[in-house]
């Protein structure tokens, strides 16, 4: 057993925290009263190599391992929760390319992804009926040498900002296997874009694109027709635990700022650390916070080494984000008024990290997956 | 026993219901992102005589019972948390101003409060040491006939627009017998207003007030010279029900929400409250809210029967507003992205409430006063 | 709104803790050692009138109301948890009685009832199937001028000690409308008794009985044949709030103790109530037990007026054993390893009560009950 | 980072459940009704080296690190929880000799240790203020060639079977400079013994040891006069991470319980773990397991470093044994009656584990250790 990171890893861990200090830390609140992506993160980011963790050397990328895309995670949501967003759909667009792409595919698309140069979003869900491809309605047409896609995506992390995205449309017959898989650009004249106002995450622009027949060159497919939805749709699980890490760092972080104001706020004539009802609580949470740390490293752990690891996952992403935000909430009542206002990244961070709470999964449908595991593939379905 | 309201209460919970259906929850969301006190609000809530619940008839109020204005607080907040602000204030200011203040003065004072003209603040809050009148630091000078006041108030509950303000200052001497208690008019050359930019209850605009030099008219003192500062701070505690009560309103009414949802939103072929995941978790917040919201009544009703009740108050204030919390953000998670939106109210209560956690005494000095009433009065000091 | 006992329900509750105090309490510890009703105590609580709190006085019994009822659970089971189950068990019987059974029926059973003579059980869960009426399978066989019962009821709750019984039984045809109820004379020649060897509410004696063709006279039937079954099972959903008072009643006389330790015990200089961790959760504790103490008697002050009451009998009886099995655990935590030692009565009740976590209904079964009338009848079917 | 043991601790770990299910699972229900330690036990744990873990090879130990300790006691506690406490008991003793004791005293007392001939206990606990040196009252004086031991011991664990103890007792002088370490043979004429009647960890014999006039030999003190009581008490952390090992096994083999029975129940037409009000509770504490597990071992894990590790033992000290009852108990109720019967194991794991959250510190002194490390060491003291 080891639970340490090896010198490499911690080594990564420390340049990134610095980085992420420096250049992410000093936006965060920024962008979230700015409502959108800040010009110029997604090129920082590129330039940490955190839009190619996941993306081979040869193709620009840092071939990083999903432990130590966990770390990016948890390190750069210690800064920018939003920011580690850009990690969590980098790593899962460059995996699906990376599986499912011909040689000539990934080598066209992958490096501008690893570069910065193309952000990209992931177009699953529809409104009405969120991802089950039974229901998808979307539309992919031939068109002589092309393909036309009409329909409606809802729900889009990154969707305002976004250059491409892999969309899933039906290219005809029912079910899944009515289902084709495209890598599409983001032609503004066939698609259009509408950001929901929402409660957090503010700068990612949660969005619903309208495709109004945006054409599509046959070689964008990926796979062959009717094949793909499947595969694109496997291999997500991993990307769960590195949103439960994403969560645990913004916890974390405020747990730290929490102990050091129980440190210097005085009350009563004394630290107000010293009163049990003050670090009691914060004594639990990090213990709490070490066990799902635990659990979210293994995960990707067990991804690194090609063990399963769906079970694992789906206990980072129901249990994570939920305990992140019973820690968040308590950090918040610890500092009182003082991280009720907006000067303090409090706040935020509770706003933030709700939205992965809901995003990618709720957190029946990953008791649902446990259940499953424990129980037998024939329950809680 | 009797776990219902009379008639006369039942009539009264319907016709305030109806007004506030009607009144204030069409302006909930806007109000908050104005981040001000609506005109109109403090007159609309005056015409249903929520401003004068606590003020007796002769002064134009409605001589109400403290369970009722617990009713008012409930109802009132199910459409607009922040506005069972003005009715917590009034109220509170209402009872310091009856129980303390010379008939003359109460004459003068309490129908304008009654009738909506003026709106009142409690000063009593100062930077750095809150309520600790050993430490108060604010300065009443004698000036002639007047008083002149310097100092600063802050986190000053409906601090922006309120027309008057009990304000405590230091007249001479140390400690609680130096303090002397001051009704102004809050005149805005010499009191300079500066809004907190908070996560929630924006609408009411918590502040900080400086003084410099207001000058107060002798007979805007309450009490004799260093008398009062007890007196005006004793009889605060039912107001803990009130907004318990409130908070528990904000909770309910989500919970109301999130049922009619769960019986229309469709997954897997049928609606989701068919889901134990789903409706589990309603089913027991529903019960501890009946639970916590009895324990808020039982504060008002031994306030009404002149009972001790500092315990019963000191139990709302902790549990009503924590159970709050974690209904609405239950509820919030029911919904799913629907209710991430800024479109649905139930993010934008979860960040109210939370306000009323910090606000008017933590959970750990609602827990010292528990504690304190279990194992003595030695304890817990 | 009325939260407090009126006079004679306060000198009622006073008389009752005397008694319980001096007659039930010394026995509490020794009867679990025994695991077998104490010879006398029904006696002694018939005395006190406990056996006939439900059955009307010219009956001699008490014609007590459901709150009155619930007084009584409460008062007892902080002496001896188990004796409440007597209460609970003539209650429901004679209800039983009272509602379904003839004039003659009446005059001829209750009165043994109400003066201890006799004590009765309730036989409906059979092995397997619990109290499902469509899977019934004990037979009742017409036999000249007698019926013969066959068959085996288990989990029995005073099993051991009971001289009658309600018994379902099947008549003929399937499901509810073949069933019929009798009240019988448990005969020890043809009923044999085993008791179960549980972990906790020993003196008790919960049972499985074996009917081996027990004669029953035609005139002990209940109703008609093939009726009754409903009406037999209706009517019992205020039992369980006052199950639910037990409980707390066990929890709220551990918190005094605990409380009295917290005082008395010194650690590191001073009572270990001066440390938040040791009083703070006690302080939650007698919160939470309020607000489930309130739900639990505005279950039985609605069904003494005659209002719907499954709702909040439901939410009690998932309610409060649950937390009274928490706060005894951490009452029994704040003493340490003396109340580890079976000196203490501490951990006997703790045992004692997760039997009611899980008699007469499920905390899942409560929820549903509870999730259909939040969401509807045809909800959580 | 490596999550998983190496294919030598995997090994280990298979053959020791093997050995577990054979040898002790059979005896533990009747161990715990016969409440005392079964003549073979420890020879039987022996002959597997259980009790020679920690004793380096040359004097028959295992030679084993932390990590290899704490799956001895996940793995004996699924069969029989109370066994584990042999395997905390003679680590802890082996390490206090190893560290503190001379070549001589070392060859001598551990091979009789590892082989199982001796069962040593730990003797520092008086009766009314635990282990504070300060306060210590036993007594050793000198007598020619020995020491004479006068005074009482009390929740000594294993305290009626063991034929040895590491005592502390003042030799002179007052504070922790004034105690000294003696490893004695528990004389039965010198040394009267009497049991707790404990909840629970039965088999164990929690006993109080009156000393005598106990004669000592001078070569059975450990280090010099009034030296080593430091030493003596400190390097004990680790082991609250193998008690919590214990702890959570206990809970995993309940769980693993839980999950058959919910899968070959039926009710309702379908087995109920398809209801996800039962598999859904399950589901989490699984979850939660993972998570304190990993905790645990990752102090072990720091122990065998040479790393701090007192955090993370007061982390798992106080959370894996509180997860456990929690644990315990939910699959208590998923069986229902069943396990309310003592023919289930389940119960008994309840009152056993209970003694864990109480002995070798409280989970208040946990948190006091970890907020120290939190937010300095002059904090919480």
């Amino acid at each position: 057993m080891d639970f340490g990171f090896d010198p490499d890893e911690e080594a990564y861990r420390q340049a990134l925290r610095q980085f992420a200090l420096k250049s992410l830390a000093p936006h965060y609140q920024g962008d979230d009263k700015a409502a959108r992506l800040r010009p110029g993160l997604v090129a920082d980011m590129a330039h940490m190599g955190l839009t190619g963790l996941r993306i081979r050397e040869e193709y620009g990328g840092q071939e990083a391992g999903a432990v130590v895309a966990g770390i990016a995670a948890e390190e750069v949501s210690r800064a920018d929760f939003n920011a580690a967003y850009v990690i969590v759909i980098t790593a899962l667009i460059s995996d699906v390319i990376e599986r499912n792409a011909s040689t000539a595919q990934r080598a066209s698309w992958l490096p501008p992804i690893a570069s910065g140069e193309t952000l990209p979003a992931l177009c699953v869900t529809e409104p009405g009926h969120g991802t089950d491809a039974a229901q998808l309605e979307m539309r992919a047409v031939r068109d002589g040498e092309q393909w036309r896609l009409d329909g409606e995506k809802t729900s889009i992390t990154l969707g305002m900002s976004a250059d491409t995205a892999i969309v899933l449309a039906r290219t005809g017959g029912e079910g899944a296997r009515g289902v084709s898989v495209f890598y599409v650009d983001l032609d503004e004249h066939h698609v259009k874009r509408t950001q929901f106002d929402d409660l957090g995450a503010r700068s990612i622009g949660r969005a619903s694109l309208y495709f109004d027949g945006l054409p599509v060159p046959a070689d964008r497919m990926i796979g062959g027709i009717g094949e793909g939805f499947v595969s694109v749709m496997e291999g997500f699980d991993y990307s769960r635990a590195i949103i439960g890490l994403a969560c645990l760092g913004a916890a974390q972080v405020s747990l730290d700022e929490a102990l050091q104001w129980a440190r210097d706020r005085q009350a009563f004539g004394q630290p107000i650390g010293q009163f049990q009802g003050v670090s009691f609580p914060l004594a639990e949470y990090a213990t709490y916070l070490r066990g799902a740390r635990h659990v979210c490293y293994e995960a990707l752990w067990r991804k690194d080494k090609g063990m399963p690891h769906s079970t694992e996952a789906a206990m980072a992403k129901f249990w994570a984000p939920k305990l992140a935000v019973e820690v968040i909430h308590q950090c918040l009542l610890t500092f009182g008024h003082l991280a009720y206002s907006t000067e303090s990244p409090i706040g935020q961070r509770l706003r933030d990290v709700i939205g992965l709470e809901i995003g990618d999964g709720t957190a029946q449908v990953s008791k649902l997956v446990i259940s499953r595991q424990l129980l037998g593939r024939e329950f809680a379905s």
